[in-house]
């Protein structure tokens, strides 16, 4: 590794902030390499060198889908697949993944998110990080911290307290951080407390690196730092992208008049030089398996070589992947799976062209896309509504583009263009909001016309409903929870069609995010949660319809029955400047379980085509808390089932959720057969943050009666049990996940 | 007026503490007085000389029952006959009115309070100041501010925005101190964002002088100052009780080494002067009416000449006030008013021995104490449960002392003794709530048994029910909103018996906050709200069971269906020292309307023996907006209906409420007369605390649609129309109210 020493002053600085968008600076007299990221998470999103124009790559399930699997292999498998196409494409670092917490469903970006619960979403972007690295490519972990809404992003001034900043808003962080060790982290856009989170030293010096040990590189979000100096001395090493060496000559400046010391300069320096030679061992350092793939590191595949290694596995992989995390919502009477021999009517233009992933920086030039017609031939069809089949938001701003002669050219002003072109595409957003929220228009009615009277004779009806992209878009929020009216009439108008007819109707829902279901959800048999389950959904969720796959699901974030109910909906988005997380520790179900709020779907939530009991709950203290239980399949179908473990402390000197998850596994099981499940807690798996302390916070553990709950969702508990432990009951402060998943497999 | 000048340091340090619990400091080298004041608001709390033993004055209805009237003469009557009472027994200044928010119904002191709406707080709080300062006597506005929960009252910091404050939190006492100039403000015990109240500067300096224009005396919350000095350097000008001469010369050290400006000790002691000039107007100034006593203000009536003043006429004035606070919450086929020859039932304790007040410093010895059973002679009776008959919580701790054998003896060490006392009494309430939680004694389904045969062959029953004084007690919060087990038992049995035997059920509930209902609510016929109705509220109650009174109050607070519901149900009452106020300006009816949630009972409901009708809503903006319309009283029945204004803002740069109250009449009317009742609304009608402005906030007018709606409750709007305003209407700033009120007149 070059010494830090060898470098001049103005060298350092310029390996400080971007070279252009995507690449870093190289300093070519000492041969060293420029650095390429691209965008992740879902699928490498690499420019072509036109602005705006991506190398075709596998588009795999959006965050939001891989958090209902609740595997960490699948997602550790998937990451490794993206890993490859970056080191096959010459990036080196992947902008992902994300594990931010859905504070509202209501953000747009909550498709590029896991989970509402900090856990899960921990413990599933140890898995990408891991996986993506495994293939000798950096991740980046995002966007730190409380990114937690689209409007406004760049200005609003998160107000949360410390308890739950800790407990809710940086716990994902810090698992990925002190146990996956991820390459880069990625500050966010937003404000913390009034400071920009790029000039935010409390949160990247203190937390990041004082408190949890962070050696790896902190890099901007894109245009995220206001003023490089400030956000230098506060810890922010990379920025992104490019300034064209202005922001350089303001380092080197604020050296010079002794505003910064050169000390800083110099760390900031060495971590951007320890990528590199992360990036490139050549001197001897290799982090992980480097694949072979007959080219050294840096070289770019031929189009034919690409071709080879991904098209079919990663497009196979995609589809197991979108299987595991289609989730089956409702299925009264049984009617799914489908018979084989049954006359069905498919509805819905998603059907036709599928909706794979949101819109943003995540969107994927997908190597190829499967739609459900594709596999259920013999069915009859129709639209029932209007879809535009666009995949992602540079499509829109194409389209839009198209709509008014103008072509792709890169005339040089690529930011400056790009954010006039999303400006654009926000409006379109907007108005598409505008039509779906109705009055109907009369296309829309003759749309539904027509489907009903194809559905006339079918025996089950499916259809394929969900959100456009309009609603899904990075740098915008939604503003409802409904899907469009046209859709909704649509489903209302079958509905009423099987209680005349006695079809079976089936919906199939495509959405990155929650969504309500009045007025139809109680007229229909049943619904499948696809999410936006990329480019090779349309199979996995064909699979389920026929039984071919069996479900195995979960929601990942609770589905509420109506906006109002959400935890943060007197306070999103904001006001002014500022938005307050008023309620504290309690989102998600940890909000709808305090409030005893009924909620359409709880979190943990999703059927199978089996059956699964549980018992014999074991409990045992020494250098941990063991829990463990037998769950046996017995259905008649091989299926999956994640056991999900909660604690609760119903007594502590400040309010805590009535239960959080503590672990969960993902048990595969034949029908008949049982597996032994368990789950190891160490002291801060019941700690609360507790800011009254000496040292102006820290993690407690306050002794007295713990209850311990394993179920099949956070309300659907079938094991439960409480244990004592005194103030400190000498158990691990932190038994690492990887541990005690290597016992268990 | 004596001249700041002509004191020493040492005298004006030595008027700037009490010089005992009630006293301040006299200067007898210059022939200024001591003032003394008395505990309120209900009726005059003067101690007799014995420590904890109190001269018997007039108690009327507390103030959540005053907040039910919403009727500004009545509370300014009664204040007026308290002020009486304190000139006649030579008491300067009355400590209240209290015009807190309540926040939650949890909170133990809120039936000292008004309402959750800080406009009708204001205005009640209002017409209390001029009622007592019309008599020569000054009132102290209470408790400055954010104090809106009892635990950890001396400690808790509160944590709330701007907005929040200035609009919900603040506005109370902004328009009281504005529009009525109290003598003094009582800051109060806890914490705002980490500084004490008798600390905060901001509050007692920049906002309540520099802002508001106040020029009165500050005083402390008895033993609510932490540090003298800061303490007076932030605006606060007497501390209480007094200290010995403690913290005087703590005062006097501090000018003499320079820490404090001796103008800081000239203006405070300036104020104290004033008060004293005030109190004992012999220097020429007057003001307000000083009563024909017959005697020199400052002397003492004696008992004879007490009594004439004060127990006929005050009594009927108490039995009238409570008349206007009974609420009639539910009257399912309207079996209220009771026929005069039908065979009735009275169950209930508290029908024998009146709930009539709350716990803690406003506990009035009373001059007589009417019960319910005293005016329904020919009623069957049966206590149905245990209730111990005390009056306020010296009771409680003169029994707790009693059953130890103790005694009161002034032992000179009185705030000492009665913290223990106090500390005694908090351990009994919070045994009698553990008790009142259940499982039922022997005794107490024995006392049900009985009840339940003595109601048997009744055609009315009527239950006297509530919460027991233990529950609503200064210095402690409630637990749960819930009835004592044995009483929600013995209702419920109630309930049964009448569905066998066809009887009416009548509820009428004595508390001081809001309730739950659960499981009995829909299975009675009827529902009186009395509330602590004051020492004369059992005739006020019986004549609206028997129709001799038309019930006219509607609550100043919602009523909740569950605890859960509730605002600030998350964050209650804080943890670790500090309470985060998260909901915001989402209090009250605010949060629930937000919120789309169902109630038990609204904002502002309350039924009547007749029926009202509204009509012809016109508006008309010139320098205000006016809006008015016509009420009619369509049923066969005198009463008197309080028509309310709400005004919205649908679309803002902030998420406003969608209603908040804007002005209220109430109005008397005949059988089928009708009444025009007109609000005028200024400019901060409709406009809320911006936060990002130049100057760090300010009012903003946000131009755009405003709702305008009058109804019979929030939920029971008649009448609606909406107003387009521009940026800068040019409409008058702040109308005040009493203007309105003369005009209406």
């Amino acid at each position: 590794m070059i010494d830090v020493a060898a470098l001049t002053l103005e060298e350092k600085a310029s390996l400080l902030s971007g070279h252009d968008d995507w690449y870093t600076e190289a300093v070519e007299r000492l041969g060293l390499p420029a650095i390429e990221v691209g965008d992740g998470p879902h699928g490498l999103r690499k420019e072509t060198g036109v602005d705006m124009v991506w190398v075709p790559a596998t588009g795999f399930p959006t965050a939001s889908a891989m958090g209902a699997s609740w595997d960490r292999d699948l997602v550790r498998r998937v990451a490794a697949a993206i890993g490859e196409e970056a080191r096959a494409e010459g990036v080196q670092v992947v902008l992902g993944p994300g594990v931010n917490m859905k504070r509202s469903p209501l953000c747009g970006r909550n498709f590029e998110y896991f989970s509402e619960d900090p856990l899960l979403s921990g413990e599933l972007g140890v898995a990408y990080v891991q996986g993506v690295q495994s293939t000798g490519v950096g991740a980046s972990l995002k966007h730190f911290a409380a990114n937690n809404q689209e409007i406004e992003r760049t200005r609003i001034s998160v107000e949360a307290d410390d308890r739950t900043l800790r407990e809710i808003y940086l716990a994902a962080f810090e698992r990925v951080v002190t146990t996956a060790d991820p390459w880069t982290v990625m500050c966010s856009y937003n404000r913390l407390r009034g400071v920009h989170a790029s000039e935010n030293r409390w949160l990247l010096t203190e937390v990041l690196r004082d408190e949890w040990g962070y050696d790896g590189l902190v890099v901007s979000d894109w245009n995220a730092v206001h003023h490089r100096v400030r956000a230098l001395a506060a810890g922010l090493d990379l920025e992104m992208p490019g300034t064209a060496g202005k922001t350089d000559a303001e380092i080197v400046a604020a050296v010079r008049s002794g505003e910064l010391d050169e000390s800083v300069v110099d760390a900031a320096a060495r971590r951007v030089l320890r990528l590199v030679e992360r990036a490139f061992p050549g001197a001897g350092l290799v982090n992980g398996p480097v694949m072979d793939l007959g080219v050294a590191p840096g070289d770019r595949l031929s189009p034919e070589q690409l071709a080879l290694l991904r098209a079919d596995e990663h497009h196979a992989l995609a589809r197991e992947a979108a299987a595991g995390c289609v989730t089956l919502l409702r299925n009264e009477g049984g009617v799914l799976p489908l018979r084989d021999d049954g006359r069905v009517a498919v509805i819905g233009a998603f059907a036709a062209n599928a909706r794979i992933q949101g819109g943003g920086s995540s969107g994927v030039d997908p190597t190829r896309v499967d739609n459900p017609l594709d596999f259920l031939g013999d069915a009859v069809y129709a639209p029932g509504y209007v879809h535009t089949p666009l995949n992602a938001y540079q499509d829109d701003i194409a389209a839009y583009l198209a709509a008014h002669d103008a072509t792709f050219v890169d005339d040089g002003r690529g930011p400056a263009r790009r954010s006039a072109a999303l400006a654009e595409a926000l409006r379109l957003a907007a108005a598409a909001e505008r039509v779906a929220a109705g009055p109907l228009s009369a296309r829309a009615v003759r749309l539904i016309d027509e489907a009903v009277a194809v559905a006339e004779n079918a025996e089950t009806i499916v259809v394929f409903a969900g959100l456009p992209l309009a609603f899904e878009q990075e740098a915008d929020d939604r503003t409802t929870l409904a899907l469009p009216a046209d859709q909704v009439a649509l489903i209302d108008r079958l509905a009423s069609l099987r209680e005349r007819t006695g079809a079976a109707l089936v919906v199939v829902l495509s959405n990155g995010a929650a969504v309500t279901m009045d007025p139809w959800h109680d007229r229909v048999d049943a619904i499948v949660e696809a999410w936006l389950p990329g480019q090779a959904g349309a199979g996995a969720v064909v699979d389920v319809l026929l039984g071919r796959v069996n479900p195995s699901g979960k929601v990942a974030e609770t589905f509420p029955l109506a906006l109002e109910d959400t935890p943060s909906y007197v306070t999103w988005s904001g006001e002014r400047g500022t938005v307050v997380y008023g309620e504290g520790v309690f989102i998600g179900y940890r909000w709808y379980d305090a409030l005893r709020r009924a909620v359409r779907y709880p979190f943990g939530h999703g059927l199978s085509y089996t059956t699964f009991e549980y018992s014999d709950l074991v409990v045992q203290t020494t250098d941990a808390v063991r829990v463990s239980c037998t769950v046996t399949n017995t259905g008649a179908r091989a299926g999956s089932e994640v056991v999900q473990l909660y604690v609760g402390d119903p007594d502590a000197a400040v309010r805590r959720p009535v239960r959080e998850l503590r672990g969960f596994e993902k048990v595969a099981l034949e029908p008949g057969s049982s597996a032994r499940v368990t789950f190891e807690l160490g002291s801060r798996d019941f700690a609360y943050w507790d800011v009254a302390t000496d040292r102006g916070g820290a993690w407690r553990l306050e002794g007295g009666e713990f209850v311990l709950e394993v179920g099949a969702s956070s309300r659907d508990i079938r094991l439960r049990t409480s244990i004592e432990l005194p103030d400190d009951p000498g158990l691990a402060p932190l038994v690492p996940d990887e541990e005690l998943l290597d016992r268990l497999r």
